[in-house]
């Protein structure tokens, strides 16, 4: 019997779902959602209910944020431009970046947090293996942890974990077939809402990993590149 | 001629109001107003676009932030709690604390600032002379400054500026006079919305700083207590 609540930052995508798995291991869970205008923003949303319908928690958060369309800057809010596809060693930032959106997020997190009295906060940032997003590099939570330690009450004790953030897409998935996770039930592709294009940044790591597994990924796709 | 931008965090109260007056002096200005579900929330939106039509400035980002009162623990966004009367040398936090409600606000800022390349944001937070929220302490806006450093893309250079978290309220409505700013179109009422209570913590912070520079507040109040 479980009896610590924890929040989980859950996108619908895999990372966050093994995150949650990952975090059902000893928390009940508290699930947050954000829809910030993004291209994928339903399809999303609906794997977001299925994963939190898989762990049973009615507790659900869904908070819309479509400033960050308004704002755009990034090809997943701004219509006018185009998802770039996957570039294999490429140092660049690519442009689905969303400006400091998880600062964004944990904030949301955190202030919800402090009102529930809930100490424990999960995302599934993932900075090694990853396109190389700055608010999802380490030093990033590290200091957002120190933020929260003075933005709050004392004693509110509020803490972020990143537990996959080191992890390649590989283990990832690999932790998430362990735990059980339902992988079956999450949407990563930054461009479509019916088939994932199997193109964008997020579907060609995610592709890559189940390939140097040598497992199929169980959502469909409109082409399957070999990534590796 | 100016020729750089600033963005301010703008909510219609007299502190972000002087605060917008100083950074006048320097920049143009972008102006960010957030909604959280506030009891206030129209008279302040009111304020803001007033201010903002005084600085003649068309850059306005306006945010609905429905999630605070969903999250409740304030009474500013839970209409069950009532609004507490201001304590003289109390050290408690009122109860009119929004959770972590800065981060959230200098989140939004900062991630329309890295959008639109501005490098500075100001906000009117006040720590020695206010209610003692912890999200407004100076420490919390250094350490956030080290997180948008982590967080947003290499040479995005962006920086909050809290010119005005040492000043008294005395000082801050001086400052505000010499500026010229706009002082009788501000709101600054946690409780009403029509003619201000005029015992609220915000009420009651305000009219002190009035009453100890011997000049009257050019706004209306339903009681006007001495506070010196």
């Amino acid at each position: 019997m479980k009896n610590r609540l924890c929040i989980v930052a859950l996108s619908g995508g895999l990372d966050s779902c093994v995150t949650a798995a990952l975090a059902n291991e000893e928390f009940n869970l508290a699930l947050l959602h954000i829809n910030y205008g993004q291209r994928t923003e339903r399809r999303e949303l609906q794997a977001f209910n299925d994963i939190a319908d898989f762990y049973k928690t009615d507790k659900k958060l869904i908070v819309n944020l479509k400033y960050f369309s308004e704002i755009g800057s990034s090809s997943l809010t701004d219509r006018n431009m185009e998802v770039s596809k996957f570039e294999l060693n490429s140092d660049k930032i690519p442009n689905s970046y969303v400006p400091f959106r998880n600062a964004n997020i944990l904030s949301i997190c955190t202030s919800w947090a402090e009102s529930i009295n809930c100490q424990d906060i999960f995302i599934g940032a993932v900075y090694e293996d990853s396109s190389g997003y700055p608010d999802c590099r380490p030093d990033f939570f590290s200091v957002f942890n120190k933020v929260i330690e003075l933005g709050t009450k004392p004693n509110s004790q509020i803490k972020i974990h990143t537990p996959i953030i080191n992890m390649s897409k590989k283990q990832i998935i690999q932790k998430g077939i362990e735990l059980n996770a339902p992988i079956h039930l999450t949407w990563s592709c930054y461009k479509d809402e019916v088939i994932a294009c199997g193109e964008c940044d997020s579907c060609a790591l995610r592709l890559r990993g189940f390939q140097e597994l040598n497992i199929e990924d169980p959502i469909r796709y409109k082409i399957i590149h070999k990534f590796i």
